[in-house]
């Protein structure tokens, strides 16, 4: 079918997503009679464009990937003439938007007035912001449910490995009891740097603020606040909870030393820093915590800055996913898979 | 929605379905709207029944787990005097067949003929049987979606794992260029069994034997073929090749020996049997054979009975999947999730 989106946001993962569509435009038409026009763009920084007939996403890409705003590309307005996303909504007929603004854990906002709008207008919403998706994932479910619409969140989680969908589809008829994952890869990547390498926690931080994997200050990933958020979304999606951040018992890997990694390795275990969620009784239990995994648990060998989820299942027991977790067109493609989820269940 | 199904083959496979049907059915209804009544059984040994108004899956199970044939059930005949599958095809009014009987992994039948007079017939077909989705998966395919039908084989691969759901919807969108994986649980066993308790081939095999993972005639497991039945239908499905059981370059792990399992272990490596699939010009390179594989590898970590599959894909990479890949509740899993996906596609 044909698509008409809007994107609210096009920093990395929204210029990951133009890329994947100016790419992979013919093989989405063959392959799944998916063709998508993105009509409007509204963005804080780059500012905004709308044309209901289609931007030229390759001209799109050469003004965005030259570092220019969008009074660059014809018709466009730069951000002080720029339409606000709660306009642009307003404005635009695409029936799907793609909300891709910077995560606040702590507000969802503005990202959540931004999808309660597009809802509340008829369009089709997906997301890869974990602000909205912890925080007000029932609320916004039930408002898309009520209006007939989708509302998506498969890059909120590991990026684009699809946990959302292998809930959804392939595991669907099992009840989900537990979930346990290595939910931030900036931390796999320091405690794999610190047994591999034999680094102290401070090198092993310090190379991975080198290499991008670590902000200056990496206390959301270090601390588990950043799996925490996830662990949420898990938990609210996967496992019928309830709950908010501060629910999540929360411990991060400051305190792990070369010394205590030294000492697991020799007893056969490998500190992972685990997020989990898992049902008791009425409730759903939720922490973040550095913990000794075995190696014969499938996530002690996940390495570097990879992701993986661990699903334990009354029917299929355990089945854990590895993949990405971060990543420009691996983000990109979450936005795309739900793309393409909303076009099945719109053209069956 | 509600459907009716009708069973071909009722052995471990399909109790194991009765099972799950029987324990689900308010789950199944609640959370999915599916609602499936069996209305048709026929089995080599255990006979026929038909009921257009649905059986009753408790005494059904009461009789099979009893060992009873089903003439032991209100209106079935024994295999003497029961309908042949082909003839329960013509007489049920069953929407769907599972087509859950033994693997000829030479010829496909008599499970091939089943499934295209099913589809002739016009019913949808799920099945667990590597014969016909190796051997003759195309040709299969195109009668069922020039019917308007589905033709469904996630339990051919790795039981309820879902390699093909996975395909199918969370990676939709990426072009998969190879996929390799550990396919065979009791080689795995075997293998893993060497290393962990420095075991010869020959006591891994009885071992393995003895606790029911390996049958009297190991060959076609030990020398690769299940595994290669496998591959061939990933080649088929999953890369758009054609390719027949013959063209898999094969090698089994009956050459193994503990020595060579210890010097890889010295080495940092694990032997593992590899099947893989991968894209080559305009054709499919597949081959199964045991492979010293780099610890950092995820199908490195996976130990004991279980199976693991990597998709290399074009926009996310390498993404894994880890799972069981036998079981009686496991294999009766992957009909049901074929059920639900035909349920949602023609609920939509």
């Amino acid at each position: 079918m044909k698509h008409k989106i809007g994107l609210i946001g096009c920093g990395t993962v929204g210029q990951g997503l133009l890329e994947i569509l100016d790419k992979k435009a013919a093989a989405l038409r063959e392959r799944h009679g998916f063709e998508a026009k993105v009509v409007a763009i509204s963005d804080k920084l780059k500012g905004s464009v709308l044309d209901p007939d289609g931007l030229d996403i390759k001209a799109l890409l050469g003004v965005l990937g030259a570092g220019k705003t969008l009074d660059a590309y014809p018709g466009g307005k730069g951000p002080a003439a720029a339409l606000d996303p709660l306009d642009m909504i307003e404005k635009t007929d695409a029936g799907i938007i793609a909300e891709m603004t910077y995560t606040d854990i702590k507000t969802g906002e503005p990202a959540t007035s931004y999808i309660k709008k597009a809802l509340r207008a008829g369009k089709h919403v997906v997301t890869s912001n974990k602000g909205p998706a912890a925080l007000h994932y029932a609320e916004l479910k039930k408002t898309a449910q009520a209006g007939g619409l989708q509302f998506r969140i498969e890059g909120t989680v590991m990026s684009g490995t699809p946990v959302f969908h292998l809930a959804e589809a392939g595991l669907a008829g099992n009840e989900i009891r537990e979930v346990q994952g290595i939910l931030n890869g900036t931390t796999n990547f320091i405690l794999s740097k610190m047994e591999l390498d034999d680094m102290d926690y401070g090198d092993a931080l310090k190379l991975a603020q080198k290499l991008g994997y670590a902000e200056a200050d990496p206390t959301a990933d270090v601390e588990g606040f950043d799996a925490a958020g996830k662990v949420v979304i898990l938990s609210n999606v996967l496992l019928g909870g309830a709950i908010a951040p501060a629910d999540v018992k929360r411990q991060g890997i400051s305190a792990i030393t070369r010394d205590m990694v030294k000492a697991a390795k020799a007893e056969g275990f490998r500190y992972k820093l685990v997020g989990r969620a898992a049902k008791a009784g009425g409730a759903v239990e939720a922490s973040v915590a550095p913990r000794k995994l075995p190696l014969t648990d499938p996530l002690a060998g996940v390495m570097g800055a990879q992701n993986a989820l661990t699903f334990d299942t009354d029917l299929m027991g355990k089945v854990t996913i590895q993949g990405a977790g971060a990543g420009k067109i691996e983000t990109g493609f979450s936005i795309l898979s739900d793309l393409l989820a909303i076009d099945r269940a719109v053209s069956a």
